[in-house]
């Protein structure tokens, strides 16, 4: 994340200490039904130490923008957000075979070394998976525990619990045609994008920033139409900053993915090569190849082996399409989108002024 | 579970009537992000249209013991914890590696068959674990989705939320214990008797009655000391009923893992063998069988290949030491105890009746 983000770095270190203390609580939890529950509480608190809070800072943000006062009750409920997130990254680990996650082991990993350095029964992989799945099922229930321990008032919490349902089963689904779409073998650009809008625009921006709306009494809950707002400009000024800024920010992903460097992802360099990920960049980039430049593509995607030498010749390929250059257009042109919308949208000018840099901040970032 | 099992029938058909409506309307939220995604609202209905409705049924007399009135928010509320329980059993057929689930292939198995019927690209294993992780994790959001908006007030819900939060941490905890317990290769009557009283007895008749009684308001809410109650004896009464009950009722699943019908189990016959899991019932056997009769136990548990004079021989070795009658015995005991729990508890005699009724019906059924 870029340093000096001040509208992040505000949020980031009261977000950082409710989680310390939320977690320290539950760990209390785990280890009332047995001291063997120390690891699993170990690697969680491990996992949420890193992060860069998005999320949890839209939400707030969401909550100043409709005049909702700073205070720690607004920080103990955005801070849930990044359980949620860690419980899908554990799981999300799982299914796309990820070995490393904000530079360390991932989740899997961790538990199917344990099981392989002590030689204990059955399979490794067995185990890691079945670790996995309970830590990012404990993740993804303490999102409600704390989201409802949060110290907001009942009707604030009675506002915000549909939009925090939505945001969810959005992000599921959004998942699931992932998933769908990878099987299938969709390489077309508008089904990526359509990923893009459930799995990252929505869930990380969009939903957060309503979430905030909603627990200051602004609005929106989502409608039984299936997800318009019901009172109007705020909320609507809110999804025409968010869905662009989620295209930029997971374009912005997408080239740190193939291009980044490992001491600032905490990723291995082209993971996203090596896991064959069906980004929108490499989507463009099949649209635009040459026979040659798809046949390198081909050969290095989802190559579990992937070298040095192997991670130069792609990204030289990709690059040569045009698709880093097209992307980097559209990171452009969509923040530019984002941040027109705030301009004359019903919210106080300091938070006009933080989304401003947040989208830069979450768009310009190296890592 | 027994015919004629009043207590149960009540509450069962209003269960499945609010769960249907819920269902039907997450399919709408589904829907709305792409008709892709009716086969994982399809299997979600099906998996959701079976079973025996426990632990709302638990939920519900508690409510009822503590003078709570008959209505249909307390069986929304109870509603929920189905679930909780049905993203937790896709969760734990994926990581038992089980095939089969209320009479149907396990949801990770389905979407595995879908892969490989349609040729898809990638692993089909890999596909169908995914789905099953993100199915999973749906039902388990999907959990206080429904709870918060059952109907119940407020205050009540505010009430009812930690144990809710408990019941959750401890079923996960339970779990983790079970897999770490199968990997260090605990075989001790103990080991599995505290695995049955996370996974079981607390999470299916324990949390479930205390949930009911924080909701009508005769407490517990799990004081800060993690776990002890605040206002004592009708919680009191219900963990000294709930906890015996749930070691019986785990009795009578584990030998009904063994020797159950598959017509009545909706498993195949001697599913727990093949899956080699870690039950009381095996671990009695062990600590009584002759050296022969360990050699059978240990030839056939975890052999995915067991056919049928396998699973002949097996009963037959698990008989003869004399556990099968050590595990009714330890039911009749249990059973007792939890009904004599029930004497001179402050509860109404209605909800005594329904609970003596349920304590039956839960360890003497056949499937």
């Amino acid at each position: 994340m870029t340093p000096g983000s001040a509208a992040l770095g505000h949020i980031r270190d009261r977000v950082d200490r409710a989680l310390q203390a939320f977690v320290g609580q539950q760990r209390g939890v785990l280890l009332a039904a047995g001291d063997d529950l120390r690891p699993g509480a170990d690697s969680i608190a491990a996992l949420l130490a890193g992060g860069k809070r998005l999320r949890p800072a839209f939400c707030y943000w969401g909550w100043r923008g409709a005049g909702g006062p700073d205070c720690p009750e607004i920080i103990n409920a955005a801070a849930a957000l990044e359980l949620l997130h860690a419980g899908a990254l554990i799981h999300d680990d799982l299914m796309d075979a990820s070995d490393t996650r904000r530079g360390q082991p991932s989740v899997h990993r961790q538990f199917e070394a344990r099981h392989a350095d002590r030689g204990w029964h059955g399979s490794a992989d067995a185990f890691g998976m079945g670790v996995a799945i309970l830590l990012g099922d404990l993740l993804i229930c303490w999102t409600d525990e704390m989201f409802h321990a949060s110290g907001l008032p009942a009707d604030a919490l009675r506002r915000g619990r549909p939009v925090l349902d939505r945001m969810r089963t959005e992000v599921f689904a959004g998942q699931y045609l992932d998933l769908l779409g990878q099987a299938v073998g969709d390489e077309t650009v508008a089904g990526a994008l359509r990923v893009v809008e459930f799995k990252t625009a929505k869930y990380t921006i969009e939903r957060p920033l309503h979430l905030g709306a909603a627990l200051a009494g602004a609005g929106p809950e989502p409608a039984g139409d299936g997800g318009t707002v019901r009172d109007g400009s705020l909320a609507a000024a809110y999804t025409a900053y968010g869905l662009p800024l989620g295209i930029a920010f997971q374009l912005r992903d997408d080239i740190l993915g193939v291009f980044g460097d490992p001491a600032q992802t905490g990723k291995p360099a082209g993971d996203d090569v090596r896991e064959g990920k069906r980004t929108v960049l490499l989507a463009i980039a099949r649209s635009r190849a040459t026979a040659g430049q798809a046949k390198v593509i081909d050969r290095y995607l989802g190559d579990p082996l992937l070298d040095e030498a192997g991670t130069a010749e792609i990204r030289a390929a990709i690059t040569g399409t045009g698709a880093v250059a097209e992307c980097e257009r559209m990171i452009g042109r969509h923040v530019s989108e984002a941040i027109a919308a705030l301009d004359g949208a019903p919210m106080t000018g300091e938070a006009r002024e933080a989304l401003a840099e947040l989208a830069v901040a979450a768009t310009a970032r190296d890592g």
